[in-house]
């Protein structure tokens, strides 16, 4: 009998850890070990010290090595994907007020707002680093042609946090699927899948390649990835979600179970759930966020995002096909097909 | 007679004005048309087209003119210096609660604190673009080193933000002139004069000089430039300059008038002085700045940080004869000259 291609085998968390364990250890190296420690340097090497499932980098290497380069090849390129991502948590964290990451309190609430501010300030260019070191094992073409590919990274991802951003802030309660599926390409799909696959296509193929043939798959792949995390927000927390329960509904998040439930829901209850929306985080209640998460239960808010998630999933897998399967097995190619079901059987955030 | 080198005649201002104007025009094309406007480019293009006095992009230039480069060479460095400048602003007022930047209210006042912390990322990794761009114009090999020196700039200014940030947060008042110098240098000197001169001598000379050479030069311009802005900061608001008066002393600021203050002030001055500095920023009343102020007049302070001003001064005008003055006789030289009591001079900040 055939394996059933929408769950995963344990080659998902093997080479996570693996490959995980090797991008750490040298994203090291690019952290300094000098003054001021206590005011920035201590801030900046904090979250990627938590640990993290290390899936962006991952992903790079293992297009990379699918395509036929070496690891040393991808591992420049996959320290900078960390420092980026990272980056980008610390002032996610802020922007959203969110209270946990990785299981302990986030870095503006331990240092303080500015102090936050410049340490992601310096993550952010810090990345630019291992690019730049890029040129001695790559050559300056396809270092800089990866360049080039961060530089698109960075403004789609900088444009999806906008638009999440921009509808909490004006309290926006008339989206559609449509609207979360593109804000989730931008904001979460570049970062987490389109650019780490697509410059593991170049560093595999030595630049041979067309990427925009790689960007369904990001997105299919991101996007399921992101409605699974918005779902893992809402399960019970366990010890295993590093993030506060329910945080998303405290925090007022677009996501699909929240557009679908104001579409969803009675005028009463929708009268009552826009006001809730309205209010600042500080001012809701327990009692309301419980109801809030109730009723998207009842109103089958949940599976239906549920749905959309499988979708996009079985959507992946059609893609994986069509862009992987060509190539010699290997380690790295099952990874690249195990991780589709992966993002969405996954118990960490 | 000869001129007095320590005054400025109108080139500087003038020469502002004309860069200025070249590189505010070219740097539009950088500032994307698209959406999302209201939530992103709209904040990331505002600070930019508030103005500002264009003096690092400006010092760009005429270093790369005064080596024999055209402005043309120059003008991506130029352009990514100013976006840098502006994307440190924006979260520079973030961090020090400031309210108003270029005579208008401040980005996060104006759009929240999380659209502005995402405006000023984006703009930061916008400065890439032309940096980019670079390769077609200097070839990669030049391109790659003002990468490198961009690297160790953000260090550098991250270094010296984190310093002046957690000295106010831990309430520090023990602090040296020498403390507030190192400071300065990584926080202001950097950005504001020793990378744009560096980049502009690599430009100018095609990667065959020094750029050690440079750093004293650019600290010593760069140290009198933020003491002078420093001591703008206490003058009356006559319109011209862009923030709130006294608005260091509302954000308890380390400046070299309050270092000398809590060493020269009588202990009991000290101790309301140390009282007044642990509070936040809203529980200081206009009466105890006036009073803080009212201080650093009688006991000399502003008068003991302008002397350190002028002697940062004729420090930069020997460094100027080292560097520069075997160079042609041209307008660009002669502003980098004047460029140096201008920052003295200048009325603006």
């Amino acid at each position: 009998m055939e394996p059933d291609i929408r769950r995963s085998s344990g080659i998902v968390p093997e080479m996570l850890r693996e490959y995980g364990a090797i991008v750490r250890e040298e994203l090291q190296h690019y952290l300094p070990q000098r003054e001021p420690r206590r005011f920035l340097y201590d801030l900046v090497a904090d979250y990627p010290q938590r640990g993290g499932k290390m899936m962006r980098s991952s992903l790079c290497i293992s297009t990379a090595r699918a395509f036929g380069a070496s690891l040393e090849e991808a591992l420049g390129s996959a320290i900078a994907i960390e420092l980026m991502h990272n980056a980008l948590l610390v002032h996610d964290d802020i922007e959203d007020e969110s209270e946990e990451r990785r299981g302990r309190p986030t870095l503006h609430r331990l240092h303080g707002v500015p102090l936050a501010i410049n340490a992601g300030d310096l993550l952010s260019l810090m990345s630019l680093r291992p690019l730049l070191d890029n040129i001695d094992f790559l050559g300056p073409e396809l270092a800089l042609r990866i360049l080039e590919e961060t530089d698109l990274m960075a403004q789609e991802t900088a444009e999806g946090q906008a638009m999440e951003l921009g509808w909490r802030q004006e309290n926006t309660t008339s989206l559609q699927t449509s609207d979360y599926l593109e804000m989730v390409l931008k904001k979460t799909c570049w970062l987490a899948s389109i650019y780490p696959i697509r410059i593991g296509a170049l560093i595999g193929t030595r630049g041979q390649v067309d990427l925009d043939a790689f960007f369904h798959f990001g997105f299919f792949l991101g996007a399921s990835f992101q409605i699974q995390d918005d779902l893992l927000n809402l399960e019970r927390d366990d010890g295993r979600y590093g993030k506060e329960c329910d945080g998303d509904l405290w925090e007022g998040k677009r996501t699909l179970m929240l557009i679908h439930l104001l579409k969803h829901s009675s005028p009463e209850e929708r009268e009552r759930l826009c006001a809730l929306l309205s209010c600042k985080r500080e001012e809701r209640t327990h009692r309301q966020i419980r109801w809030m998460h109730k009723l998207m239960i009842t109103r089958g808010s949940i599976q239906h995002a549920e749905r959309i998630r499988d979708r996009l999933r079985d959507q992946a897998l059609i893609e994986y096909d069509r862009l992987f399967e060509h190539l010699e097995d290997s380690p790295d190619k099952r990874f690249l097909q195990e991780i589709v079901p992966w993002v969405i059987h996954r118990d960490v955030a």
